[in-house]
């Protein structure tokens, strides 16, 4: 089988459907599914139950996650009038941290009948905010005992996190922590369900254990004290309930088992390659291969990626992880916990149906807002100061001041953070040469990616992918695959043929957005406001 | 004639019309009429001419206040079918400072044929900003002469005031400042041409003086050595362009001459009082003939008034004046930039088109406004900063949050803005014990006065007086007329009498709205956070 006729298949699970996507080795789209979970997120009654879950809680179906990535993959194999034998490579990229308690063999406690009516026997989402207690005291220990591993995560763990989640369950029910064998993240536990968890050994994914459990190339977890001290019974939880191996995304987790091959409608086996976090692999999917580029995956909230080839510890930046998003990089991760959502509070909060007016008016505004300034915390501050506690605020207002200035004030305080962020990665020696915009919003914002490049003083390019964690997982797919299974020696030489830029063809090529040195000198001036006022804020 | 047959007119000069307004000596009102200027504000085209005036030129013109102060005069004793003889004192309050220039027998200049085409000869309204150049250099030499006036006046004088308005004409318009042979306020003006210019002696009233002239009542205007440095042909202008007799208002300034008994269709003449400007006759107005008590006239901005027994320097504070609101007394001047203003500028913000979900959503939040903190200064600070250059903030924001959250926040910044004042005065030894609030937003607001009765932790009277400045321009005329034209001993007793409380008296009972003790608690902690907001935006 020639390069040309090989097919890698991506699976994006994000938080309501699963999504299927067939691409060449060139990148381009042959077809692609999107199947609902039949659950949804269960934040209201326990499926099989009459129990009303508590306000915090958000659960999922682990059999949703199986049932829709089959009817995906069939449904996305059918579009593109495959016969099912071209697959040379799988890749998978969850929500996280999502996790559950499982047996040895990988059957997930809930679907036991002794635990089925236990919430806490089942998957938490990724936004299950049960841990609230949790969190604060692991926090406090660690500082107390002035863990090592607490700079690498800018100070400070989050809520979502794994060992808050687990820990809630050992306190709120201990009898499903005893009887949980297996403690893993849902992207993991699928991934031993595509290689068949009774035979194959657990490849737990660096990525998730690095982000989101505090794990490190050679440190590991944190120290069986720090658990002893957190609770005795967790003292020894790394060495009895999270067996399994670590491997990078990109690297093969074992072969897809013949269950699976029929379960999705296939006709032979490929390589799998070890789960992803969804927005991570929005850097392979940005056709970002190369350390130094910056990939600012632009939603809701914002989390900015990039590869380095050195471990630094950067002060504030949620995350430094060997292997985290590609096999041989240090990944770093950053975020900004609302980007999108801030704009969608001012637009509803000024009483504006949409933004069309909103945009209008802001546009033609001078760099500054005349005056108005703006912090973005509207949901705390992610990087760098890690503290979901900061709240957002406008400056600067007069009575000649109106919604427009405050919407264009918001979308210069987020610019403002990515130049926070890029200033400390820098000031850390972590080199940031390159700024890919992708997401949601940068396609249909052009006036903010304008803001963004203006404040920066740097080009941005806009990734026309529209999908770029499915067709991120898909490399990786392609990467697990091997140089033997197709022309690609290298990880970079996969990313660059599957996401890089084509000029002139219209999924492929760039828009990049050029900085305008003016604009760029004014901002300058402004973010020193910006700067200040974070720091009144954070006081 | 007894009491009960004698009535007082109060003469109420606004930026649009004026008011006259007759009540009998319980002040009950017995008729009211108002007439517009002719050529109301003059911003536009100069009178007679077709120059298009500068943008931030404000002009009235003389005659129309006699013109209009005559047919109000008239349709109010006809309303009220009065004789014409029943009069006993007159009062006039004036918007301030409006000032003119002036022959020695009071001609205005504007009003001679040779000056009728120069726009610097005609009397500047209150808002005429043209002396931008000229506020900024008195300020400076102020300061760096140490002038030991400026302390009086907060540390910085308006550009709204009497002497810029005089040095933007001798530097404008060298030959109009030649000519002038008498600068003065228009309401001092007004006052002179009722008790006849060609025969009396000018008085000036020790309020406009006070508070718009730098004048002081034992050390007179500033020295003749700061203006010559000032610039030299202003060396002896008090001596030489000032001449009068400074006179507290409820000073008679001189009785009616026979051409305006005649021209306001009256039959006998009675005792003027000097001149004050129309916030300041709020204070009797609003029946509050004590020291100490601080009278709230709230509207688009806010004035906050207050008449003490001692001279104290109270820093911020813009005004502290002898006779300044009434005889024996030294009123305090404070004020508020943007009150009803502000909360406008919201309510348009937030795409609001009234007030009526705006006040129903904020009225249900708890003091605080669940985190949400406000800076109130969308028009700069007035008390106690002095700095128009300073501006409105919104902290604490989340995407929980909304407009009603805004509202409410900036409902508090305001009555803090009022905290912060009256600790002001207190620490400096000016006792505050009543508050009376009065002007058109307390009627219209109930929520806003309980908010500034929690925020203080003090009862507010609600006057129910809509007409405050006229009656209290009423009650100046009944004081100048002095003991033997009234029974009143006492300028407290007039104003007791005419404008206090009149227990089941619609129209003189007063809403007492008491303050909640828990608020008021809540509300003090609320209250760091503003103080740490205004000096970090200060900053």
């Amino acid at each position: 089988m020639s390069d040309s006729q090989k097919v890698a298949l991506g699976l994006d699970f994000g938080t309501e459907s699963v999504r299927a996507l067939l691409v060449d080795l060139a990148g381009r789209e042959l077809a692609s599914a999107v199947s609902a979970y039949r659950h949804g997120q269960i934040t209201d009654i326990l499926p099989g139950t009459a129990e009303k879950l508590p306000p915090n809680f958000a659960l999922q179906h682990p059999q949703d996650w199986i049932d829709s990535a089959a009817l995906a993959v069939r449904g996305a194999v059918e579009k593109a009038g495959l016969t099912g034998d071209e697959i040379i490579g799988i890749g998978v990229d969850f929500t996280s941290c999502t996790m559950l308690p499982a047996k040895r063999d990988g059957t997930p406690l809930c679907l036991l009948p002794e635990f089925a009516k236990d919430k806490f026997a089942w998957p938490k989402l990724w936004k299950h905010h049960g841990a609230e207690k949790q969190t604060e005291r692991i926090n406090e220990l660690a500082r107390s005992r002035n863990e090592p591993w607490l700079d690498r995560y800018g100070g400070i763990i989050g809520l979502e996190w794994f060992f808050p989640k687990m820990l809630e369950t050992l306190e709120e029910a201990p009898h499903v922590y005893d009887a949980a064998e297996v403690w893993l993240e849902a992207g993991d536990w699928f991934v031993w369900q595509l290689v068949d968890s009774a035979a194959v050994d657990l490849a737990r994914s660096t990525c998730q254990a690095g982000y989101k459990a505090m794990w490190h190339s050679t440190e590991g977890y944190p120290s069986p004290e720090f658990f002893a001290e957190l609770n005795p019974k967790l003292a020894n939880v790394v060495a009895e309930k999270m067996p399994g191996r670590m491997l990078a995304p990109g690297e093969s987790a074992g072969n897809l088992c013949q269950a699976m091959v029929e379960r999705f409608g296939l006709k032979k086996s490929a390589p799998v390659s070890a789960a992803t976090i969804d927005a991570h692999a929005g850097v392979p999917g940005a056709g970002a291969a190369d350390p130094g580029t910056l990939v600012m995956v632009m939603g809701t909230s914002s989390c900015h990626m990039l590869n380095g080839r050195d471990e630094r510890s950067v002060p504030g930046v949620a995350g430094v992880v060997e292997g985290g998003i590609l096999p041989g990089l240090f990944g770093y991760e950053t975020g900004q916990a609302a980007v999108g959502d801030a704009f969608d509070w001012l637009r509803q909060t000024v009483g504006e149906p949409n933004f069309d007016r909103l945009t209008k008016q802001a546009a033609v505004l001078p760099p500054g807002a005349e005056g108005v300034r703006c912090m973005d915390w509207l949901n705390g501050c992610r990087t760098p100061l890690m503290d979901g506690s900061l709240r957002g605020a406008f400056t600067g207002l007069t009575l000649g001041h109106g919604a427009p200035h405050m919407y264009r004030a918001l979308m210069e305080a987020s610019a403002f953070g990515v130049r926070w962020i890029v200033e400390l990665l820098r000031e850390n020696g972590v080199p940031v040469e390159k700024f890919v915009a992708t997401g949601g919003l940068p396609h249909h914002n052009p006036l903010l990616v304008q803001i963004y490049a203006d404040v920066l003083g740097e080009p941005i390019s806009v990734h026309p992918s529209q999908q770029g964690p499915a067709l991120g997982a898909a490399i990786l797919g392609v990467i697990a695959a091997g140089p033997e299974a197709s022309s690609f020696a290298t990880t970079q030489a996969a990313i660059a043929a599957m996401a890089g830029e084509i000029a002139g063809e219209k999924d492929r090529e760039s828009v990049v957005v050029q900085p305008d040195q003016e604009a760029h000198n004014a901002y300058s001036r402004v973010y020193a406001d910006y700067r200040k006022l974070g720091e009144f804020l954070a006081s």
